[in-house]
């Protein structure tokens, strides 16, 4: 049993953001599996390798298909836009890896990537320059009231929060009612970062207000940040100082 | 003024976590400033640079200084390791940016990097599977109550928490005074992942619970990765399922 399976962030989608390691995980892989789009931005670099291209969903299909590829002695690239640890395929491959017995699991590596919310922070300046929660607000496997109750928990703590998922067409409600819990902790001029498609082509960047977010133009793409209360925003930047002492830094 | 200061992620250590846009930005600086270990580090990248070696601290006098090389035309690449917008160099550098009259800034640019949380989280499995938060135990800037409150918080609304900073030789009570809050909400069997110098040599791996961590093996190099209670620790790999809804993923 000579396979191996790299699950391997590709970063948020730019090549530049590639790390080397990934780049060269990717030229060693005899198979690559992934989401059609991906596979797309990386065709460059899988030129004449087998591919197997993936609609959006099936996640766990496309986990379960690479481990049993790497079973058969591929060495399978697993390939994951982002980090493959955040909202990725780090999670439904891990799972299905420790589904085997012991004996029969090939090698497993995760090759960590540079995350979606930290390219959308680098585009707004230092959003995330102190404590911070990561929530997806889509209620497709996570009831709305676990959703509901992290988004009460993370304002109240005062945590600067990356929303994902924020909204699809078929999930328009949750954005909003995110909002109105968010308001009852954070005034209405807290500033929101609205990031779509980071690094990117079509790349939009916009910094809102919590209280006049124009929701419409928020969509599957699109990564929020909400300030804390120390979050200020000017000139097109935002800012999260480094500590919450408010007394300066020495 | 044709200056330029980049704040530039370098990853957790390794040259293969480097992105390709990392190394042409610090390729394209005239000169570099940033902490004496990272600079060493790159030292093969960086040969025949100005270089600004700076000690540990001294982030806003680091960060000062690059917004003042670059005003005066120097491409200024402001390293940091990680991503800089966690816990890094962006915070202060834009800080200092936005100190400046409008007309005398120079050009500014966040490059992101892979951040130390998603490479330990890397090494340990898939600990991050759903929404997670971040939390510096380090007093030094933010009062103990603020961040007591954020960990009761997320660990009441059941969020994976990532604890930098834990634990120094000058800070000795937080991580143990944090395991107690923790587990109010949290049984003593919750896996922890314990991880020191990610990707760096000397690296070091471990899973212990909540109840049972020797808190003598952690220090200001290590990061600790808290499981939700939907995480599940097996075969030295975390694992948090993609969704919360228990029933299973289709």
């Amino acid at each position: 049993m000579t396979g191996r399976l790299s699950i391997v962030g590709i970063g948020p989608g730019d090549e530049g953001l590639l790390t080397s390691l990934a780049r060269r995980t990717l030229e060693e892989a005899t198979t690559v599996v992934g989401y059609r789009g991906y596979l797309d931005m990386l065709s460059r670099l899988l030129a004449g390798k087998a591919a197997l291209a993936y609609d959006l969903g099936q996640e766990v299909e496309r986990a379960r298909k690479a481990v049993a590829l790497a079973c058969q002695g591929e060495r399978v690239a697993l390939v994951s836009s982002g980090d493959p640890g955040i909202y990725g395929m780090a999670s439904p491959a891990v799972e299905a890896w420790l589904e085997l017995p012991g004996a029969e699991r090939p090698r497993l590596e995760v090759v960590p990537g540079v995350p979606a919310l930290t390219a959308c922070a680098a585009l707004l300046g230092a959003p995330l320059g102190h404590d911070f929660a990561v929530v997806s607000l889509s209620d497709l496997l996570t009831p709305w009231d676990v959703i509901a109750r992290r988004l009460e928990a993370a304002a109240a703590a005062d945590f600067v929060l990356v929303l994902h998922n924020p909204r699809s067409r078929a999930r328009t409600w949750q954005l909003g009612e995110a909002r109105r819990l968010l308001l009852r902790h954070r005034p209405p001029d807290t500033p929101v970062g609205v990031v779509r498609g980071a690094f990117r082509s079509g790349q939009r960047v916009a910094i809102a207000t919590l209280g006049d977010l124009d929701e419409s133009v928020v969509d599957m793409e699109t990564t929020l940040i909400v300030g804390s209360s120390r979050t200020s925003a000017r000139d097109g930047l935002m800012l999260t100082p480094r500590g919450c002492a408010g007394e300066g830094r020495t």
